[in-house]
């Protein structure tokens, strides 16, 4: 079989990966649903869910139909095949949001039947939300190699598999691409400040102004935290998941077509992403069965064993398809005149980069593992530090975030350099994609987090004994470790695939070199810089401002419904999610156009090297802002919880509980982590990578600007 | 007269400013300082911030020698002429270590004897005050001047004035420029530590828990806060501008090599910067005569009268300078290839970058300012969700502090464009220096701000009688436009000058680009991106550890000494200097150390081109976050001073006032921003030009290594 045929494996792993969550999908949706009280709220939960859905994909349906347009019929790429890429653009857009849909349904549908499993034991418990996140996963993965391989064979029969055609066809890919990452920007931005807004809303004046204990039915902004969990949580994440996942295979794709051996014909280079990704799915699928506890287990154990298991077999998979698709003899990159290089890559260092990828992503994940984990000194200096306020408690928070982002970036910075060392710029997108060849699997454990959440919210909602919101809450707890090391490789697959899409950039726009000696480049570098700032600035402004709605409004029905805190009156639930819905709908807007917007203007008006300027400064900038506020939240998080229980021990001896004025400082650390770690944060490592693709995409039409872009033509 | 007999002018002029130091010294000790009361408290503030500064320059002497053993005998710079490199380099150190040394033993005189003015009148005590600022402001420039200056007229007759006797002029005299900077990243850090240990320790027991107002003699830190004024604001702003002043001559005079005509012989471009800075003193001591007010007037004309005054008139200045210096028939930069240029830099050009710089910073100094500004709609909207607790304020203040870095980053790479393209990368350089050049009178408006605020201090604790207290007040509430105009002179030039000390390194390290498109330059550009960061969390945790020593100390004293809150017993000030003596000298020492060690390191393992990705990246986010934090921090400022008076006037119509819960939340947001806007926001500004000109002196000893450093020499 040659290359091009076995893409055909790729659909058909993804086939296969929707099979299987459709499968999944029918069990969860056959298990009991629990007692009516249980049913109305899991209905109230995903009644808000699917209406938050609907008017955030109507608004993406204008954003996807005018950016198609200018794609399309003023041909902004400036590509020949400009109708094609637009087509590609929708078709990214569109199976992002399906997927998106696919995985927010079952994960409505399984929070309630979690909790009624729990009602029996923790394994059927875990075995019903596990079962959700692996719809979301799979839904994911499925979706995106069949929509990418599916585009590549179409696009291989009509423009031939020539150096040409080949180059047409990966442009339209970048389209592919390019529409899964604005979709995905939306949804992190809109889920994150629709979940934080509910989450502030329901904590501030729920349970630190009135004392209600978490997830309290008297709570009017409950249900709307709870409909966060998942717009937030499961459809915002799996947006990026699905954005990371084909931002990686398409970056090394591209980043292919620089093989002399792949001008000459031999498309395995090109072909190979795709198949670590289809073979990707198939460890996936095979991992999801590990996951299995029984009563009085560690639920930890069993996510480990599948996301571990499934990533270890795929980097020793790597070796093998690359042994299989290699060129014979090695790749040589084609150097600046033309002519092949002398140093060959072969076919085992492709799979050395694989394990760069991951020690660098299971580092990075340690690291910031570290830096938020209870009981290390991290987080405990933030406790301690709580002792004299809130200010110290904010600026001990602020000073931690900021110092963790250290090692992540000597880490990452060492993972680039010895990717390229061993397999060139292609290497350093293998590395990435490394991280994210067993996104069904990890995103099965992420996803599950959030069903597990809404579990004890329905629980302690529809009064189920203790035991039960037990289980649900060791459900919940576990996952940690690989949600962090899942974080470590989101941030770090972000950091190398913006730095693949810069290079494959370089490549589409015709230059070859970004130099920091020329103004512009700086100039760019600088005004590339600051996005990272503004854009996070808009997120966050964004929570505070709904934030303080919901803060207004839970006062008033607090004060203006008779009996509610009494438990003798219901609260107006509906107006609380409205709140969140609206704002979150309203503010993502704009910061999601300035992503778009901002590289092709100041690509057009000073050419493709000083953007390539404002790329790096974006992506230098954009991952240590991600690093320090997800850091700084996590951090604040866990520094609030280290007073539950029976205390946190002070260096004096005396313990610290629930309740004391530090741990009311600390609440109020957490608070303003929350859109440091749920809203900006996770949104920046988008960001990067979706200027690196709109740049990637208007390559061509910067070529035909020029170099110094129309400031070059006026001087 | 030909430029080479002209630079006698500049020492020339140095005498000139500390003879008028010296005059204004005088007078100032000559007025009388008060009664017994007040002479007492001012004792104590003269000795806590003379123990301190001495404590911190013993440890300076140490970390100087070792610098200065390093760069002589091993030969650190790679330089031929090393130990007069080494020497130069002790001598800046020694010089900007003298300017803080007179600045702040005039400010310590100064303070009682306008407490003793105020008692007369409000003209009297704003003479006395400015004055002082003015032998700071005299001091600094005179002993940059004569320093600079002299060591210039020395090395050229040891050299000669031929090219290479030229070059290895300038390389010694970056040693001085490396001395000045290293101790203001050291009086900068040590002093911010200082003064925000004591601030908050002062204002978090003093004020919040204990209900004392400000400057409440009973208040066991208070001394130590007016102690932290002057080591802060007045010895660490002082070696601030210093190290401002001098980068911004050096960095032009280096880059003055690059042209045709100072290689035949015509030395013009190469002293104009010492020239122009000459003439900036004349002009500032002509402008501190316009420094006088009536009983009633406003002082804020007075002293932007004699601030704007002095630079509009310096501008023009610019203009003769160069019209009499420059080649004619322009400047033309030699190529790479070692050939002169088509496009020749006329002397009006070399005018017109001037003007650029100073529109340049005057757009950023209103921008900095608008920002931070009560009564506009940023202040406003921290305050207003101040109402929804602490939390919404920090959220708030983080926000607009990262938005209010777009427009002068936008305002900054234009400033660097435009005076690019009019006179090249010299021209960048001299719009930095446009913005200094009068730093004379500038730094005196700055440092007039303390003693105005110390003599507040020393009036309540001496219990004078209120309209005493308000003359100072009023004296302390003016020169805000002049110090937010300061401020952004500040920000730009750092930025300007670290790009001209950047552009002088590549010179120097004879490297002609510095590509992106490298991974090792990419990688350099990641670390140095996240060297701020965790500068500023070093400082930043430095001062919530000392403020949290600070506060414990101060509780204990309130709770054991008896009839201290009564007023019938004395609090122990003397533990409260020495905490926060101790706490900033130990913390001082690892950024600061920090800074030098880290290009060293880094250019030595990768070689000058990764070396400058490096510088890039720390440059980029250095700026942003100086802006980002000095921003958020005077905005929760003037959020908090919202509510005096009558009150904010909230949008529903309710009056917030002092006292409030909205206020409690804004005193919180002010407490996180002491450390973020007189900490770690102005070190950053001097850590992105020390990196800089580092690399400058260390450019030689990397040609030696090679171009890709031992890393390369290892492949």
């Amino acid at each position: 079989m040659n290359p091009s045929q076995l893409a055909y494996a790729v659909p058909a792993a993804g086939a296969l990966a929707l099979a299987y969550a459709f499968w999944k999908a029918s069990w969860v949706r056959a298990q009991p649903a629990g007692n009516e009280k249980m049913q109305e709220i899991a209905l109230l939960i995903k009644q808000g869910a699917m209406a938050f859905l609907g008017r955030e994909y109507k608004v993406l349906a204008i954003f996807v139909a005018i950016v198609a347009v200018l794609l399309g019929v003023t041909n902004m790429s400036g590509e020949n095949q400009s109708p094609l890429i637009a087509a590609a653009f929708v078709l990214g857009a569109f199976a992002s949001g399906l997927a998106g849909y696919f995985g927010m349904r079952i994960a409505t549908d399984a929070n309630v039947r979690t909790t009624q499993a729990a009602t029996i034991g923790l394994p059927q418990a875990l075995d019903v939300a596990f079962s959700g996140g692996a719809v979301m996963g799979m839904s994911v993965v499925g979706l995106a190699t069949i929509g990418l391989g599916g585009c590549y064979i179409v696009f291989s029969s009509v423009f031939g598999s020539d150096v040409n055609g080949l180059a047409t066809n990966l442009s339209v890919l970048t389209g592919f691409s390019m529409g899964a990452s604005s979709i995905a920007l939306f949804a992190r931005v809109g889920g994150g400040i629709y979940t934080k807004a509910a989450d502030v809303g329901a904590d501030l004046v729920g349970k630190v102004e009135s004392g209600l204990p978490e997830d309290d039915p008297r709570n009017p902004a409950v249900i709307a935290d709870n409909v966060g969990d998942n717009v937030g949580d499961v459809a915002g994440m799996g947006a990026d998941l699905f954005e990371s996942f084909v931002g990686a295979i398409v970056g090394a794709m591209v980043l292919a077509i620089s093989y002399a051996e792949v001008g000459k014909g031999n498309l395995g280079p090109v072909v190979l992403p795709m198949l670590v990704a289809a073979a990707g799915i198939l460890c996936s699928i095979v991992g999801t069965f590990f996951v299995k506890t029984r009563e009085g287990g560690n639920p930890q154990v069993a996510l480990d064993t599948g996301a571990f298991g499934a990533a270890g077999v795929m980097a020793l998979a790597t070796f093998g398809i690359a042994k299989f698709l290699w060129p014979e003899g090695g790749a040589h990159v084609v150097d600046a005149s033309g002519n092949p290089g002398a140093d060959a890559i072969l076919w085992w260092q492709v799979g050395v980069a694989t394990v760069v990828g991951l020690a660098t992503g299971v580092a990075v994940g340690m690291i910031t593992s570290y830096y938020c984990s209870m009981g290390k000194r991290p987080v405990n200096s933030i406790v301690e530090q709580s002792r004299t306020g809130t200010a110290t408690n904010i600026i001990a928070g602020l000073a931690i975030g900021m110092s963790s982002t250290a090692w992540p970036i000597i880490v990452i910075a060492t993972g680039v350099l010895v990717s390229n060392e061993v397999a060139g710029l292609y290497g350093v997108a293998i590395a990435a994609l490394g991280m994210l060849s067993t996104t069904g699997i990890q995103l099965a454990v992420d996803a599950y987090g959030p069903i597990a959440d809404n579990a004890g919210g329905i629980a302690e909602m529809s009064h189920q004994p203790p035991h039960v919101r037990e289980r649900t809450d060791k459900l919940d707890a576990v996952g940690n470790t690989t949600a962090a090391i899942g974080k470590g490789f989101a941030i770090g697959s972000a950091a190398m695939t913006a730095l693949a899409l810069f290079a494959a950039f370089m490549q589409q726009a015709k230059i070859t070199s970004i130099d920091l000696a020329k103004p512009e480049v700086m100039a760019g570098c600088f005004i590339g810089g600051m996005l990272p700032f503004l854009f996070s600035s808009m997120a966050m402004s964004a929570v505070g401002e709904a934030a303080m709605d919901m803060i207004v409004e839970v006062r008033r029905q607090f004060r203006e419904i008779p009996g509610l805190l009494e438990g003798t009156a219901l609260p107006d639930t509906a107006r609380c999610v409205d709140i969140s819905t609206a704002a979150a709908i309203k503010k993502m807007v704009v910061p999601g156009a300035m992503a778009i917007i901002s590289p092709v203007a100041f690509g057009i008006v000073f050419g493709a090297e000083a953007l390539g300027g404002m790329l790096a400064g974006c992506t230098v900038s954009g991952v240590l802002l991600a690093i320090f506020m997800s850091n700084a939240g996590g951090a604040w998080d866990n520094a609030k919880k280290s007073f539950e229980g029976e205390g946190y021990k002070m260096p004096d001896g005396q313990f610290h509980k629930k309740g004391s004025p530090t741990h009311q400082a600390a609440v109020v650390g957490d608070t303003v982590g929350d859109p440091f770690k749920d809203t900006a944060g996770p949104s920046l490592n988008i960001l990067v990578k979706l200027m690196s693709v709109v740049a990637l995409v208007i390559g061509p039409l910067l070529v035909k600007v020029g170099p110094s872009g129309l400031f070059g033509l006026l001087r």
